[in-house]
């Protein structure tokens, strides 16, 4: 029984699937779910700084679009509550989204939301990837005072291949 | 509810501070604990060369103190199982002793055992220290196909300053 589980998601499938992969070995139960999404503004701003020209007023348009952005982002986790409810066997799912480094955020929303564990994709956009400095999973693992549980996205979870 | 973790010990006390730190906020289950030490061969014999002048039969003497050392660390093992099976809330407790390079036993153990989870300490010995590569923790995440828990052994666990 974790208490309060922060779990980041890009939207991609690779957490996902390791999550309930690990589900499926580990049955988990969870208090409260915080599902996190960070728009990574660093990349925002360099992909607006490319088509700067083309706007007259460059801040007013980043903020159009970041609240865009963020409606877009709590449409998706949103559409994702249900299933990541079941996947984690929760009582709760609290979808967030921020802007910032995605690994900056999730440390800061672990320390604000106090959860009891943090669970990270070993590879995909957020883990690992080929370069071990670098990538978020790695990042928050040395920054963070909390439990890391690093699913594994390429997998053998125990009983069997999978 | 873990089926079967690999909790590996180099008989330091952070690591099982920090599982205790952990327990304390998130309630575990768990089926079975191998409880690991890894006798690190290379500082072994680096250190039986140091005294081999001293030695007519260099191999014997390496194989009796092997087997002393193994003894040893059974027995040191033995004396924990009632307090790690406490700490886990784990049905059963099986003490291994190996011989080797620790990462490369846990890895090899976790896959020999079929755990569904490894858990490790972020500093100590085995963790990370100030050196983030060449540590036994960052050397078991990036090899292993098996998830990993980082209880961290500077650690606010959430609930509060421990």
């Amino acid at each position: 029984m974790f208490r309060k589980v922060l779990f980041p998601t890009d939207f991609s499938e690779g957490a996902y699937k390791a999550a309930k992969r690990f589900e499926s070995v580990n049955e988990m139960l969870v208090g409260e779910v915080v599902l996190l999404h960070v728009i990574d503004e660093g990349t925002l701003e360099e992909l607006m700084n490319g088509y700067s020209l083309l706007y007259k007023n460059g801040e007013i348009e980043l903020e159009e679009i970041k609240e865009k952005l963020r409606e877009k982002a709590m449409e998706k986790l949103l559409a994702e509550v249900d299933d990541v409810k079941r996947t984690f066997n929760a009582g709760k799912v609290t979808p967030v989204v921020r802007f910032g480094e995605p690994w900056e955020e999730i440390v800061r929303v672990a320390e604000e939301e106090d959860v009891s564990l943090i669970i990270l994709p070993s590879h995909g956009k957020m883990g690992f990837s080929h370069e071990l400095f670098g990538s978020t999973t790695m990042r928050v693992l040395k920054k963070t005072f909390r439990p890391v549980l690093i699913i594994k996205t390429r997998c053998r979870c125990g009983g069997g291949r999978r």
